[in-house]
């Protein structure tokens, strides 16, 4: 029974509590916070936990073989480390650190020690990703030519890290997925903050690959209504995902376009195509217990996680150049 | 009574006829195209009307006042500056011209002889783009903050000219037109072509303004679905234009956010605000009839049409300056 | 060259006289109207067509093989039954008749006469109601369970004829179309009038037969919104239909229940069954087209229309007996 | 403090003992099943509860004060009968009972022992229901003319009462709330079963009133989707509620028509009026604690609880006389 345990209650820590509560072959041991009224949230619902308040008791502990934090974005890479190097295999709510060269560090850590490390990117976990992965993969969608995806709603401003930090790093963490690591080579990434706290809360990215394809994310907190919708073009077929439909969330389309070799230049020919509209049925499980067992597997069993390790440094290395590139209003940032 | 000719009977060209013909104080005169089954079909609908196959028989005229151009973009300039210089009002399809320097040219020439010049951006006639305009000017949105307009669908590649030229023009206009001309500082823009003619089918553009306020466009031929959405935040309301519904267009949410003064930097407090949606009745006008008419007006009694050559002018000028952006994955283009 | 008459030229006669121009093998000879201004309109248009005052001189011309009744509802039987016995040919608007007996008797004398006598039930002619027609007919649907059919809107009061002859005529001669002519051995309906006409604005109307099917109309002239949305449900498959959808108007639910065989009483074993949902793409032909051909066919060929006589017959009948039953607040009709 | 004791732990009981935990003046000391798994499940939330299998024995204990059924539908009259006679206040999960006698049974013992007897209608406590009901109070929707309401969805199945006593008494008990109280003079219903238990799984209620209001009620546990959608028609404006949608649940279509008084009885002049539609905030209050409050509070202070026994015998006369109606196929059922 491996002993887990989780390092910061706020928003985030309590779903990591219960899913982890529920994992095979896990036992929540104890967590930690500062917050004394959140330790008692938890110690209410999961009398048998034991209550800490600072992380590095977690990391001390001998009873405990994982940890899984959830603090602060700028905090994940110091308590990372501390913990890879107090020997215990950590998971890191999203993003897996705030710069590419931390991530390395870590994973250079956790190589050194031969611990895991993994990434919470919790959509990839969902039904909806897993489909459209499945999609992808068989090549029913053809090639891709165009990532779109639109997350915006009305709140939960973060006061020291942008919109892409909070919210653009789902997007980037399910494009990396479905396209099975997909290396941009370029990012051009434009935003504006509407607050003296003067963090972005409208951020547009897009990002550029060796070929036609594009990938462009919208972030926004200040938006009246929620979307959260994703649209992948490929050369077949497009889908549509709509994570706030309760249960039709993805559309796929069987329609295209050609163009046919013109004669002369100037005139090209363009077909389009419009077929059926296929709504297929979404498992509907808890991606979050996916995440926790998959961690649970990749320690006790060597397996790879979906959500790893390499997931975390392409999304990250990403994030810190759209951030670069938002700051400079849109210029390229090259990732080569 | 006002003579009218015009020219190019494609896709727009025949809707101009139906309107110049219903507008009060003008009368269509002659067409012009070089396709005689084009000629022959407006000859079966108005079989008083003259037709020519060359655009310079409309300009040689004598019964003919004003000449409107619903031709391809690259001859707007060529053969509005012909119809100015034979002495012709002249109402350009949007978009006017192909560049700044050609726009400033023809108003040059407008000036010089006396003449209208007006582009047709058909949208601002519209009832919805009216009553958003309202509500900005009226101060009921508050200041803006944001401008983010999609605009895709499936279909109709030019082979000449990107998706900017094609789409965003219309999005442009709308902005320029509700912010009361609003002049952007710099322009990011990205884009890709998915076919051997290279031609941008996806784009997205970005503009930058002295103040917070950020406006961004999202254009593309090759989306499955149709969508046709605008959303305007203004720091009191926030607007979202849904083109595609067919009664619903306009919804204002009574929503927004606030910052609160902090006691130290690290405790900011956001305070949200989500408050009733008013749905406004909608007038249900031909907006080409309202854009006919006012050119008629402008001509007759020197009236300034809404679509004028400066709106012409501010939205040709960021598309210049979009493409060149887009041609630069991203590079930020300045406008001052 | 089959020579058609039309009479009657109010909201849908210049439909039909468009269409029946564009049919194959007839001409549109003469259209009769007491309205000089209506008769001036098809005049622009078509101005080969005869311009007449009254129906009786349509039936009287001997280069008139038929005529297309769009009149009042009370004028269907007079008009109709002096067409045929002037030996003409006749399609009427729907409803057919306003009683069982007058539909038989125009039969007989169609019969006696040798002509064809066809009703207008349009929407059999969509690419919708023929999408579901196959998808009944194939079995894919499985046994029929329930049809229930939602026809509402603002607007539109007949002053003479309650809102089912306007309205619920759609939706019994679709179900009647698509169940193949499943006659109802039984009806009851209710409805409520709220003005001083006293001919009801709201109606439903529940229709049994001889196994376990139901089929539920709900008709309205004063609802805020526009509803057309038919749903379908078999023994296999679910389908909603909605004809306010643009595009996506067929919704197939692979989606059902079963009920096993319960040991004792008390426990009835029930599953459900969620699956994919199909949008199948739906041709997009002018369904009105399609009666124009089918009636001149039928004269030509001899061919048997899909929205024959018969249809006409079935749908008078229950709105008959669903009239009957409104007035009598739901009373039981008895259709055997 | 109120002592509570809840009987039945099935679907609704565990939200039961979790509100009137957290109900103020009142404390759930008891609950009681016969299944020791529920009630295990209940002990592991609130381990301060004392577990019982049988409902006599709640009864029986002094330290009880009110006594909350969540049982099935047939025990609800034997049940409250016994708590009543035993002196403890009831509140009886929807309907009350299952006829209109053993109603007014209840009701006597209530008065004779001077103990609060209340039905659990949930919906009348949600913010939307109370929006309605205000709307409808202010006169702002004018005269009612019509509501009509739709539930249905797949699942659920009663095997021993039809889907009217399931689903069409949520329908009933919003109309009587929100037309306070109006009384049907008559019902015609009708119904299918789909199945050998011979339940009606699909149904439909007409209510009929002195005047010209019409109330009609859609019920059915066999559509492909979920549909909860109340339209409610007044002389000045029409509501549409929609509890579906996440927080956009209600509309307010200042939409309406009227006639004028004709010169001669065939030229009626109607006139339509499209106007604005408001979307009105609704507080988001979990319904259920309101309706342990309400019990709580009519117990404590005497207040009249808002769902309260006339609710629940309005209800029940109407679900009695319907399925009469339904079993007659849609014979009226007169009321008075």
């Amino acid at each position: 029974m491996l002993g887990i345990g989780i390092v910061g209650l706020g928003y985030w820590g309590p779903n990591l509590v219960r899913n982890f509560s529920a994992a095979a072959e896990a036992e929540v041991r104890c967590v930690a916070d500062r917050d004394a009224a959140r330790l008692q949230k938890i110690h209410s619902l999961y009398p048998a936990v034991d209550l800490l308040s600072e992380a590095t008791e977690v990391f001390q502990r001998s009873d405990i073989d994982a940890v899984v934090l959830a603090t602060p974005i700028n905090t994940h890479f110091p308590l990372a480390k501390m913990a890879l190097e107090a020997g215990k295999h950590v998971l890191v709510e999203k993003p897996l650190a705030t710069s590419r060269a931390e991530v390395l560090e870590l994973m250079e850590i956790a190589d050194r020690k031969g611990l895991q490390l993994m990434v919470d990117h919790t959509f990839l976990y969902t039904g909806a990703v897993q489909k459209i992965k499945s999609l992808v993969d068989s090549g029913e969608l053809g090639e891709l030519q165009y990532f779109d995806s639109t997350r915006i709603n009305l709140g939960l401003f973060n006061p020291n890290w942008s919109v892409i930090w909070d919210l653009a790093v789902h997007d980037l963490s399910i494009f990396d997925y479905i396209s099975s690591g997909k290396k941009p080579v370029a990012v051009s990434a434009t935003g504006i903050s509407h607050t003296q706290m003067g963090i972005e809360d409208i951020a547009y990215i897009s990002l550029f690959f060796n070929d036609s394809t594009i990938a462009h994310i919208t972030s926004s907190w200040i938006s009246p209504v929620k979307i959260r919708k994703t649209m992948i073009g490929g050369s077949k077929k497009m889908v549509i995902y709509d994570d706030v439909e309760p249960t039709e969330k993805i559309k796929i389309y069987d329609s295209g376009f050609s163009v046919s070799s013109p004669e002369d230049m100037h005139r090209w020919l363009v077909d389009y195509r419009f077929g059926d509209i296929a709504i297929p049925k979404i498992a509907q499980t808890e991606a979050l217990l996916g995440v926790a067992q998959d961690f649970v597997s990749a320690i006790v069993r060597g397996t790879r996680p979906i959500s790893d390790r390499e997931s975390g440094l392409n999304v990250v290395t990403i994030l810190e150049a759209a951030q670069q590139s938002v700051k400079q209003r849109g210029q390229t940032v090259s990732l080569v």
